[in-house]
C-alpha cells in the first residue's frame, strides 16, 4: 500500500480530500485496444490469457501505459471460482461464458466444495504478484470477484440468460438448496479475496451483474446478504483494503447496499449521480457512471458527457464521501481508443474545479 | 363504458373503492396456452394472427373464457406503427421482431410520415370492434401501444438489442434527428390510441420496454417527455379513458412518471410495492408485480407469492389510489396454465381482506 507514485484512487476511496477526481474504467484492458487484441491472439483464447500470469500482466498494464489511468484492475474473469470447482468454463467470443458441467441437481450442489486457492486458483495469485511487480508502485491494483448470486446464476443456468428461469426456479422452489449453493460460493469468494489481498491487490470490487434481476426482497436475501458477509469478513482481517460493491440495475437499493459497511458503490448509468449522492453520498464513495455507448461516439461528445457526469456529482465540499469516475458498465469492443484518451484528459483537467 | 358485467378494473383505475383487487396478466393471451398455440398454428404466423380480426379476437378471449380475468387486452404487437410506416416487420419465433427496412439515415427519418390509420392500421381497429362485440360487456378491453422511445429503438436498431448502440449513438450524436424521429412516432402513437378509443377500447396502456436502458436525464428527455405528450393528448379528448404507463426497469423514476397525469403505473418485479405505494401511491394506481418466473413453478408457490404481493401493497385504507394485480412482465411460454388459474383464484379469494 505504501510508496505508490499515484495513490489518488485509494485516498478517494477512503473518503479523504483529494486534488481531483480519480478515473479508471471497467474492462479498461479489453477488445477495444489493438494491443489487447494482439496479446489475446498470441494467447490463443481468453481463458489461456487469464491463466498465463505474464500475459494477464501484459494486458493489465496496457491501458495504464497508454492512458495514464489512476488504477489498474487485475485481468481475469468473474467465473474463475466455478471453473476451479469443476464446472469447466469455456469462453467463446460472441457467445459468452458456458459451463460444460452446470449445476443440474441437489446432488451436484451437495458435491460442491471450496476450491483449493493454490492448485485451483494459484494462477490468479501469480498474476497479482507479477502485475504488482510490473506496476512497480505506479498505481494501485484492484482485485475483484463476481458476487455469489451472479456466480450461482451462471452455475445453474450454465451460461448467460435473459430470464434466469433455472436459478430463479431453484430459488422459488428450493430456497434452502439455493442458500446452500450461495453459502459454499460465498465461502469460496471470501477465501479468494483474502488470497488476492495476500498476493498484493490493494482494493477490491464485487461485481453483482445479475442482482438487478431480483425483486427487492429476494435481492436482500439472495444477493446482498452474501455480499454483506464478504464485506464483513474482509473488513475483519484487512480493514485497510477498500471494497466497492456494484449491482448492475441496483439503483433502487443504494441505501441498503451502503449499509453493508463497504467503502464505495459502483453505479450504472441509469442512476442519477446527484440523487445518489443525496441518498447515500455521506456514507459511501460513489463510482461511475457514464453510459458506455458514449465511448463509441465522437471525442467532443465524450468530453461533453464526461463533464456532465462531473457536474452531476458536483462540488466535493465535505458533505459527501466523494466521487471516482468510471463508466456505468464495461467499455465496449466498439469504443474508440482515442475516446478513452479524451475521457481521461477531460476528467483530469476538469475535475480539479470540483475539489476546491 | 356503460353496461359492463364486470367493471372492477375500470373502477380500480379511477381510484374508486372496490370490493377486491382486480387481476389481468401481461401476455395473458399467449404461447403458454394450448388453445393459443392452436389458433396461432391455424393463422400460420404471428403477424397474420395480429392482422386477422377474427383470429385476434379469438385469442384475446381465450384467457377470459378460461380464467375469468378482470380485463381483456387487445391482441396485437407493439410494432404495428413502424410496420405501417413501411419498415416491414417480420416476427420469427425465438428470434424476435426484425425490420427489413430499419432506419439507417437522416433521409429515412425525413421520409417518415404518420401512417394512415385506415389503410395502414385499420385491421387493429377492426379487431377492437370484433373483440368488443364478442366480449359483449363481460369485462373492459384494454388498448395499447409501444412507447415512442421503444418504437424508435426498434426502428433504428432493426431488431431487439442488448446495448442499443445504434439508437443511443443517434441520441448522443444527433439529438435533433432523434427528437424528430420521436416526434413523428409520437404523433402516430397519439392518432393510433385515439383511433383505438374510437373503435372501442376502454382503457390504455403504454409499454416502455426500453426506457430503462437510459440515464435518468435521457429518460426524461427522450422517453418520458413523449409519453407525457401522449397522456396530455388523450386526456384532453378522452378524459374518461384511464391510461397506465409501464417503463420496464423504471423503478427509480416513479415520481416523475406519476407527474404525467396518467392514472396508473405498471411496475416490474424489481420494485418493492410497499415502497412504491409510499412514494407515489396517493397519486396513481399501481399495477403489478409478481416475478413471471413464479408462474413456471408449483401452484403452492404461486399462491404464496401472490399473497406476498397483496400483503406488500397492503390495506386499501383510503391513503392511496389502489392496486391492480398483474405480473411484473409478460407471462412466459413455459408457464403452466394451471398456475394461472391458481393465481386468479388466489387474488380473488385473498384480496377482499385488503379492501375492508
Amino acid at each position: 500500500m505504501q510508496n505508490l507514485d499515484n495513490d489518488l484512487y485509494l485516498r478517494a476511496l477512503r473518503g479523504e480530500k483529494v486534488e481531483r477526481t480519480p478515473i479508471w474504467v471497467m474492462r479498461q484492458a479489453g477488445r477495444y485496444l489493438p494491443e489487447y487484441r494482439a496479446t489475446r491472439k498470441q494467447a490463443g483464447d481468453f481463458l489461456t490469457l487469464c491463466k498465463t500470469p505474464e500475459l494477464a500482466c501484459e494486458v493489465t498494464l496496457q491501458p495504464i501505459d497508454r492512458f495514464g489511468l489512476d488504477a489498474a484492475i487485475l485481468f481475469s474473469d468473474i467465473l474463475t471460482i466455478p471453473d476451479a470447482m469443476g464446472l469447466e468454463l469455456e469462453l467463446e467470443e460472441g457467445i459468452g461464458p458456458v459451463f460444460n458441467k452446470p449445476i443440474r441437481s441437489k446432488a451436484m450442489i451437495d458435491a460442491l466444495a471450496v476450491p483449493d486457492m493454490g492448485s485451483g486458483l494459484g494462477y490468479v495469485m501469480d498474476a497479482v504478484g507479477t502485475i504488482r511487480k510490473a506496476l512497480n508502485g505506479r498505481v494501485p491494483l484492484i482485485g475483484f470477484t463476481g458476487s455469489p448470486w451472479t456466480l450461482a446464476s451462471y452455475m445453474v443456468e450454465g451460461s448467460g440468460s435473459k430470464e434466469f428461469r433455472r436459478i430463479k426456479g431453484l430459488m422459488f422452489e428450493d430456497p434452502a438448496a439455493t442458500h446452500q449453493l450461495l453459502g459454499v460460493v460465498t465461502e469460496s469468494v471470501i477465501e479468494y479475496l483474502h488470497a488476492q489481498v495476500e498476493a498484493g491487490v490493494q482494493s477490491l470490487m464485487v461485481f453483482d451483474t445479475w442482482g438487478g434481476m431480483l425483486s427487492t426482497s429476494n435481492y436482500q436475501a439472495f444477493s446482498l446478504a452474501y455480499m454483506q458477509q464478504i464485506v464483513a469478513s474482509l473488513k475483519s482481517k484487512h480493514p485497510e483494503v477498500p471494497i466497492v460493491l456494484f449491482t448492475k440495475g441496483g439503483g433502487q437499493w443504494l441505501e441498503s447496499m451502503a449499509e453493508t459497511g463497504c467503502d464505495g458503490l459502483g453505479l450504472d448509468w441509469t442512476v442519477d449521480l446527484a440523487e445518489a449522492r443525496r441518498r447515500v453520498g455521506s456514507k459511501v464513495v460513489l463510482q461511475g457512471n457514464l453510459d458506455p455507448v458514449v465511448m463509441n461516439t465522437s471525442g467532443a461528445q465524450v468530453a461533453t458527457e464526461a463533464e456532465s457526469v462531473l457536474a452531476s456529482y458536483g462540488q466535493h465540499d465535505g458533505s459527501s464521501k466523494g466521487h471516482i469516475f468510471n463508466l456505468g458498465h464495461g467499455i465496449q469492443p466498439f469504443a474508440k481508443p482515442d475516446n478513452m484518451r479524451t475521457l481521461v484528459e477531460t476528467v483530469k483537467a476538469k475535475s480539479a474545479a470540483y475539489h476546491l
